[in-house]
């Protein structure tokens, strides 16, 4: 964790913006498998992780701004959770390492907000499970009524502190996306004819784990790259398939990378591959160059969906007027989602806050296939992390939907689009930082054009 | 997943077990890590696999056994789901893999427990939150209620079928443990000194995702092998350590193996870490030797229990009588857990349905510190799939509190036992089935004495 100043400055922040009343903070507990102790690996609730950096389970906080007081709620191992766990830092020295003075077993959590009688409680939309129903018990709301009594004010407040990247956090995720480089260098290097995707997709998650993090989502490992969030990983990998991977790192103190890289199986890529391959390019150099300091991230997303949509043309696969398509929705058919989105503590930064928050300032979103799928619209500020990753994806299920519909018969030649139903999917992904100047590449380049990308092979 | 006939052959048989009311099912949700969507890798509810084999989330399933009706309930994706997830099945068609006739949308479970009326809804006690929190909306039941409602009919049942592992599912257990012998052989032969503990995890996590699997339960790697369920991979390893590994892979059908080496970092066991280790290996070989057919597996247990403190005598460790001290629990200063537990579709098989039938027929555990951890107690029958795993451990913590209470000082040598406060701790495990003519080893044997390991490192 970061120095427990840092930890103490962010809640003093907080504290300002939401000015009164208390604010309550439920960590996360162990996520069992199949059953209570096979659980997963631990990951710890991404705002407590800012507020109070403790990487450990079953803790909850309360911040009391009326009264100025910070309590962290936990309890002390026993002799047995010893021998099963080993040794740990009691609660109270967990609590001083962030620079909170008080700490109290858990069941005192329950007294305390009884106590509270009818001031206001701030909390945040809930994720997980186990949370709504510790919820239930302190507040008598049922689970699924959580997320509208959440508290808008802390869901601002945290957003516009957690949203700007501090100095520290920035070279924090500098690591995450050095060690994703490493991932995906290493699947472009070791991925061959004949192996399943699986083996492809292990030696991702090998090289994540040995640098003493983690993955910081599913590995995408997949010769069906226009499945967006392919995580199946049975398929034999053969000569004239792409693979494509979308894959990141998460440090140990839970910064996010992530990238993502598409490849031949074979050596090289096959002509029509290399042409839409190219295309995808000048859409990532379309979107990078629209980014700007103050401007809303919707430009540069604009500015990919038009690049493909305009190659698309060249290449026959589209026709008619390119800005009437886009305002349509005609190039959502290869490219049915965003250019990017917010990264920080999650890989898609604050994604349980609320995109209408975190990308869009509470305006409103599109509704639009594809278009609604765009996680981040805003004016891009100095501190805020991002990714830049338009693609192109021949959808077989898309195309024969909107085919048989006669959709878009101006904008699409589905004959030819046709043709390609079996091409698949190519995305590549980098991170960016946006500062007063522009936006600044994170981590180490990693490779990107045809001939860096054949050379690996 | 196996021939539907498989399937229907489980519920038939689980139908007569029950005799009447509905049986009420619910597969398993995604997990979320840190949102909603960002999820950990989908493990379906055991029980659910068993009587369906299904490994899909947001299912459920109803047998009713009054009107020998099969149900299951599920949602079909829609386009924008396959934009995402790719094309799946029908529910239809899932249904018809485990042969039920009959499927139907998710919410008309709700609908048909309504028109269930006052009939008995048997259901199992539930691990996941999640499907707490489905219950409470279907039955009204109070999320921390929902055990103590759960139906001990339909425990013994499911257990009394799980718990005899027929020729395929032997089959697939085999495959479960040979590749957990691949992943402990990879281990063994590439950690070395200056590596951290996680190089060596995600070396042995590799070979279980490559194997197309995933891992049956965290892997434990670590220099601290007195923790008996240590997750922290974040040590450096030298010369001179001991390194322990518990680790086993889960087939893609869901079949577990679990086994344990323990290794030095350098070349060589050091004369200290060769005479406990050997010891350990007599242990296990007296725990094997007491396997009988349909005698209690809580032989073995006390036969390693025996074994461990009559030879800490011989090394001046241990005094007096060696029944007595085991009686007392004098003996569980080394050995705080049990020698070994069922294993199946769980590491720990049917954890969640209550050991107190899974591992002792419904008869009550002790509560004495160490013997109150054996899983397994209960006869062993044709078709039991069970570890043995006893290990010798110095947890520092726990020779601080008993020798400053001055506990056990007839049966423990405290200064000496204090002298190898820093041991650390070492476990071989193995993996067997029992047949009317006694255990046999499940899988390819895996090396295990003094030399077999030093050969390989």
């Amino acid at each position: 964790m970061f120095q427990s100043n840092t930890y103490i400055e962010r809640r003093k922040v907080l504290k300002q913006k939401v000015g009164s009343g208390l604010i309550l903070f439920l960590g996360n507990d162990e996520s069992p498998m199949n059953y209570t102790d096979n659980t997963y690996h631990f990951r710890q609730d991404s705002t407590f992780l800012y507020y109070f950096g403790i990487s450990h389970p079953e803790l909850a906080a309360i911040i009391d701004i009326d009264n100025d007081k910070e309590i962290i709620f936990g309890n002390d191992y026993t002799i047995d959770d010893i021998v099963w766990m080993g040794p740990q830092p009691t609660i109270k020295e967990r609590a001083e390492m962030c620079g909170v003075a008080e700490s109290k077993p858990l069941k005192e959590l329950d007294v305390f907000i009884k106590k509270a009688g009818s001031r206001k409680i701030h909390f945040l939309p809930l994720y997980r499970s186990e949370n709504k129903i510790k919820l239930q018990n302190l507040l008598g709301l049922h689970p699924d009524k959580v997320q509208e009594k959440s508290s808008i004010e802390l869901v601002k407040a945290v957003v516009s502190q957690r949203e700007i990247k501090t100095k520290e956090e920035i070279s924090e995720i500098h690591k995450a996306v050095d060690v994703s480089v490493d991932m995906h260098m290493a699947a472009i290097r070791f991925a061959r004819p004949g192996m399943t995707e699986a083996e492809v997709a292990a030696e991702i998650h090998k090289i994540a784990l040995s640098a003493g993090g983690n993955i910081a989502f599913p590995i995408i490992a997949t010769i069906n790259g226009q499945t967006l969030h392919n995580h199946y990983h049975g398929n034999k990998i053969t000569e004239g398939d792409l693979f494509l991977v979308d894959a990141g790192y998460e440090t140990t103190m839970g910064y996010a990378g992530d990238l993502s890289s598409t490849f031949p199986v074979g050596k090289t890529f096959s002509s029509e591959q290399k042409e839409i391959y190219q295309l995808t390019l000048e859409a990532h150099q379309a979107a990078v160059s629209a980014l700007e300091f103050n401007q809303p991230f919707r430009n540069a997303h604009l500015a990919a969906c038009l690049a493909i949509f305009d190659g698309m043309k060249t290449m026959g696969f589209t026709k008619g007027n390119t800005n009437d398509a886009i305002a349509e929705g005609a190039h959502a058919l290869f490219f049915p989602c965003g250019t990017g989105h917010m990264m920080g503590l999650d890989v898609h930064d604050m994604e349980n806050l609320g995109e209408i928050w975190v990308g869009y300032d509470g305006q409103p979103k599109s509704t639009q296939f594809g278009l609604k799928s765009l996680r981040l619209a805003k004016p891009l500020q100095a501190g805020h992390v991002f990714t830049v990753e338009p693609g192109i994806y021949f959808i077989p299920e898309l195309i024969d939907l909107w085919r048989g519909q006669n959709k878009f018969k101006n904008f699409i030649n589905w004959e030819k689009v046709n043709s390609y139903r079996n091409f698949g999917g190519i995305r590549n992904e980098e991170n960016f930082v946006m500062t007063e100047t522009g936006a600044k590449l994170l981590g180490k380049p990693k490779p990107k054009t045809i001939e860096e990308v054949e050379a690996l092979r």
